[in-house]
């Protein structure tokens, strides 16, 4: 069988694009910087959202849905805001379409110009705040706390399928607090959420940080972030969680009377992951071979495949012993499906569940079921067993849970080999381009150096970690004390 | 207390706006013809989502994610569908904002203007059928089976919150085939999982039927629906399922190459609801006390309100006994909740839970328990009950089925007492005014009479019922010969 992806030594980048078309997880469109998300990235999606929607409904929050499109008037009323994303807005200008009565067929409409131009929500805060102020007037109201999936459009010049496309599919929490202590436990609570999510459920071990000044969401006090790390070396950004102060309660008056009849301005945050999420995944963990998808999020967490002679009655066998086996894999919530059409070889079937990331594939072979065996692969090591037939459901139900293991330990193993403290600026710049990964070093706290190194390296601040050890040190590249180190890396 | 909503008999439409307001279902928004789903509103429709998505996927469909964007081009390649659809779209021209260079603040940048304009989807058709082309060369990538959830923007100049809003969420199912055979049998079957929804789900009976020319989807050779009948005797289209023959397979050049090496256009279907069923449900079950929920789809089934005295034993027992029945009931999957907040009198719980319409409320009074009882009222009937405490949890899960039976016979009672077979022209008027509901009538079967009657009453043709019972009769305007009556009503 040729190869069919590129390997991730030769080209990361190919190799990543070969992987999310071939794997079914998404495809280009014929809209720029848009991309259809095919059923099988879809279905991972899926899996992300009810988990993290659980977490979201156990934490308090209820979700609802607020309009695709801002008054361009909204996104004018916080400075920040507005200089963050005034430059890559979808603009709907118009409301209809009508004939050309020269001849040139169907053409925007110039009688039906609105008055003012709606944008395509690149991020909700002005047009909830806006709603925030009708629903809150007293502490009585207070917290508020609402989340909402919800697509969102970013005009992005330079795309990349999941990483960076100009719509792409979000969950947004907007909550609104009586005190600034209050919305800061809040933010921190929610990237908790997000960083027990990645680790748990994607397998994927972050950095819970805070964001220098210069990476902080545009209209946000302070923007916490999960940081994970690639297999190339790169970071990447899986979820922030922003603390709002009252930045947006002063741009749209929203107040409340508390308990002593003072009014008094709301505290906000707000936080969110997005379809970026389904790279991350894909990145962290996959190989030349395919997807490698962690079994609690894997879509098909096991796969059953016969390999069956001509006897009818060993036929018969496979099916009864397929079917028995799903029975109790299902019973056990697992994901399973037999695959026994008969139009496809075994050796093709196996290759595309491999592509597919399929956690753990049964093959269920005519001679092994008279020695009453079947072999077991697992995806992320690619090891083969013969298993006991009367021991297959259990062995299946442990593997998985160790599979999910295993790859949170493999990719915290990466993590760890691939974060290096450096205390010189050569050896930074070595490093970026000999070893990527995340970079530990002092810095001496001020925008200048970090935009200057950015220049040189294209290394940015990932974050300052939380519980930072503090230690006496001197900036990589000016030399001034700092008093902590801080994260570098280049990042997706 | 006063009363919180307006009278259906005053003023239904106002009752229709006051509950949606006041029970927390929706808001209107700073923009025209959008609605706010306020967190009640949007959690029924979570239920109503999570219950089609399975049948969905139990039918053997897959989700999927299309752009939100539909490049001008492509709406005009199916002559029909523009017709329909141009009239109503939201069109991005612009990608990008920037300060004014005169001070006027932020405007639209001139500079970023697109080359082609992008269409806000008002349905997905196009960029579907654009993207199938890539997906289907073979009869084996058929059937293609794919459900997108998403929000689609028509410009409406009437809006009514959930009934007719500029951008509502829905979900479309878009499938190719290779035969027309299969394709009609496709449109049937998901028409059939509407309905039983709707009836099982929504307690709410509908008419299957297929739509007249005049009334059939912009692009589709016959539309089959669902209608059901308001309680003020207007009908309301709950869902639609279209056979679209091969034109989109046509406008996209979407070919398949059959098992003799035939290349073969494709044939198509494409079925969906909305957000819209959440008004349906509103007028079909609500009274002026507020809304009334089925059981099944209500997001609190059953509410637990204790009535306290200073005795704190009481209190204590009162506690241990709700503990146990909140335990009890969410064994049994049943959504419950103890509200135990004694800032609020319980007659204040009471209206607020009767607004919201949570179909089971328990009282716990510290003198009912006394003598081991509880009250139980249903919100359908708003029947009392004294139930002994150790038959409490097994009473309120056959309740709970009962309600939803009930529901469910009341509005088919409704129903068959307003519909009514009409055979002359003056009774066909009077009977709109005097007791809306469908008419069964004859009628002609030209596009211009159904006109006619529209423009002198109204009245449309909902549908011909499937299955419809062939009769000699004379068309109710004409008195043109007739095969078979179709079923009118007004309509929201």
């Amino acid at each position: 069988m040729s190869k069919i992806l590129t390997n991730r030594k030769d080209d990361y980048a190919q190799w990543y694009n070969d992987i999310v078309l071939k794997a079914g997880l998404a495809d280009y469109s014929a809209v720029k910087g848009c991309m259809v998300i095919k059923p099988h990235g879809y279905a991972l999606w899926e899996n992300m959202r009810d988990q993290l929607d659980k977490r979201f409904k156990e934490t308090g929050h209820q979700n609802a849905y607020f309009p695709l499109f801002i008054p361009k008037s909204f996104l004018s009323k916080e400075a920040a805001h507005v200089e963050g994303f005034a430059k890559e807005c979808a603009v709907v200008t118009h409301y209809r379409l009508k004939n050309d009565p020269n001849g040139g067929g169907v053409i925007v409409d110039p009688d039906a110009k609105l008055e003012e131009e709606l944008i395509v929500r690149p991020t909700s805060e002005t047009i909830i705040w806006n709603t925030y102020k009708d629903w809150i007037q007293s502490y009585r109201d207070l917290p508020l706390l609402i989340n909402q999936w919800a697509n969102v459009v970013r005009w992005e010049m330079r795309t990349r399928l999941f990483l960076r496309t100009t719509e792409f599919l979000w969950q947004e929490g907007h909550t609104a607090h009586a005190t600034k202590e209050e919305a800061i436990e809040e933010t921190k609570k929610m990237l908790e959420v997000y960083a027990t999510f990645a680790e748990e459920y994607m397998a994927m071990p972050v950095v819970r940080g805070v964001k220098t000044a210069n990476e902080r969401f545009a209209g946000a006090e302070d923007t916490y972030c999960i940081e994970a790390l690639m297999q190339d070396g790169k970071a990447l950004q899986a979820g922030t969680s922003h603390f709002l102060g009252q930045n947006f309660a002063k741009a749209f008056e929203v107040m409340f009377q508390d308990k002593n009849n003072n009014r008094e301005y709301v505290w906000a945050t707000s936080w969110g992951v997005s379809t970026r999420l389904v790279g991350a995944l894909v990145m962290a963990h996959s190989d030349d071979d395919g997807l490698v998808l962690p079994p609690k999020l894997a879509p098909l967490q096991v796969v059953i495949v016969p390999i069956f002679n001509k006897d009818p009655n060993t036929q018969e066998k496979i099916n009864n012993l397929a079917n028995d086996l799903i029975a109790t894999l299902k019973q056990n919530n697992i994901r399973v499906k037999f695959d026994n059409d008969d139009n496809t070889r075994p050796g093709f079937k196996f290759a595309e569940y491999e592509l597919k990331g399929v956690p753990v594939r049964i093959t269920l072979g005519a001679r092994d079921i008279e020695n009453n065996i079947a072999e077991v692969a697992r995806r992320d090591t690619k090891e083969k067993e013969s298993i006991a037939l009367d021991n297959l459901a259990g062995h299946v139900i442990k593997l998985l849970a160790d599979i999910q293991t295993n790859m949170y330990q493999r990719a915290l193993q990466f993590r760890t080999d691939n974060t290096t403290k450096i205390d010189n600026w050569d050896a930074f710049v070595k490093a970026l381009d000999e070893k990527p990964g995340f970079i530990s070093a002092h810095w001496d706290g001020t925008s200048e150096t970090e935009e200057k190194i950015k220049e040189l390296t294209k290394a940015t601040i990932r974050c300052i970690p939380l519980n930072n050890e503090q230690e006496e040190g001197q900036c990589v590249l000016t030399g001034k004390p700092s008093k902590e180190r801080v994260l570098f890396a280049r990042a997706y």
